[in-house]
């Protein structure tokens, strides 16, 4: 479909190998609260889009001028930066048009839309992101850590899951449950991925390494050091799992074993 | 609200002195179908929203490389790339934030919400300026003309007007009118745009002039030369006019006036 060369970048980046851990979330999510994986399935490959056209717009040259993501040429070093650039919003739009084509009640979609709106926009995801490239060089507190680390990543986590519990017809207590639980475990991903920055390979990850501290990030271990950045993520994982208390059966096996994988995995 | 100069970045391009054509159409759309014109408020502040931030992206170094708009310097000439690309991203965000919380029924609102979604994607807004760029200094068919046309301006006004009636509490009838009026309307606006960059000054229009023929952009004067270019606008704002059959009283009658407006416009 016309033009050819926006849907390529669209799906070179959004198809490319990741974890998909915001649709596993957000499936999950859906048959924790008594639903079923499918449900929230159409919902998870909209918040992946997002999480897609953010990491196509993060690695252009004037924010973190990224080269390497999953293992492969940037989207702009593919495919030059203007397409990158609309590729990104294309990428925005259509995971709206998809959310808004799931099958679930017009009111649980409507509050899933109100739900990821707000989590990408000036208070979530992109605030975050603001957040984190007018910090780099700076000494940063503990508290501008935090608002970069629950924004920049945990607000599309927590979205995913809360997103899930809604497509998957859950109570108002179980969404936000979910919520919390995607809350703790987003953060316990970012300093799991800060500490990978700092000690793993390009070639394990797929993306640059030691970058973080090359541009003096702000980042958990730089402001903590490895060891306290390492049982913060533990106990973040740990708080996870304790507001998975409402929930039983398979689902809740899953989204314990995601709270332990997020900070032991290797990449 | 943090982060402030984000927020600093949104409010200078969103509230940049403009026509604000499309919040207009979006309330008198609201009121030709019986609503009020403040039906459509705050849909219209959603949709300059998603004006605004495709405005400030379309102007980046990679794309057109545009310094002045709306008698100012563009986004990223005041607050530096990264900034314009994030406070483009975070408009957009907020476009659907604020549309989904207008007062309307959950399905309008989501009816609402995939209309706006579908008119920015990538067979909307963002496709359109996509062949727009990759159409630069080539020959151009009619036909990839008028893609670019009906897209890169027509769907944002198309909507405007859709998702006014929308929010009207306008029938299915009554919001494809003003559908069809939009797109005619938008199609003459965008070929009155090609013409005043040919034809008028930067200090009258806020930005600068004659660049669409200095990167060989692809228009309807180019194409067509200027006397058949504004023969065509008249045709389409005859046309929208024609779309407004089902309608009457002073709301016909300013979006018959737009219609007229929007080819006779200096700036």
């Amino acid at each position: 479909m016309r033009p050819e060369s926006l849907h390529e970048a669209m799906r070179y980046s959004c198809l490319a190998p990741g974890k998909r851990i915001r649709p596993a979330l957000c499936m999950a999510a859906a048959a924790a609260v008594g639903g079923s994986e499918a449900d929230g399935l159409d919902a998870g490959c909209a918040i992946e889009m997002v999480h897609a056209f953010s990491l196509i717009h993060d690695d252009l040259p004037a924010i973190d001028n990224d080269d390497l993501r999953r293992g492969r040429p940037t989207c702009h070093k593919q495919f030059g930066e203007a397409l990158a650039i609309l590729a990104g919003d294309a990428l925005f739009a259509l995971a709206f048009q998809v959310l808004a084509s799931c099958s679930a009640s017009a009111e649980r979609l409507l509050q899933a839309m109100r739900v990821l709106s707000y989590a990408v926009g000036s208070d979530g995801l992109v605030g975050g992101e603001v957040v984190d490239v007018l910090s780099e060089g700076c000494e940063v507190s503990q508290d501008t850590l935090e608002f970069i680390h629950t924004r920049k990543t945990g607000a599309l986590i927590a979205a995913a899951c809360e997103i899930g519990g809604l497509m998957g017809g859950g109570s108002f207590a179980q969404v936000q449950a979910l919520r919390c639980y995607g809350q703790h475990i987003g953060l316990a991903f970012q300093i799991a991925d800060d500490l990978l920055n700092e000690l793993s390979t390009a070639e394990q990850l797929g993306k640059a390494v030691g970058t973080d501290r090359a541009r003096k990030k702000a980042t958990y271990p730089a402001l903590h050091g490895i060891k306290e950045a390492r049982s913060q993520a533990e106990k973040e994982a740990s708080l996870a799992v304790e507001c998975l208390a409402p929930f039983s059966g398979s689902s809740k096996r899953f989204l314990k074993d995601l709270a332990a994988y997020s900070i032991e995995r290797t990449k």
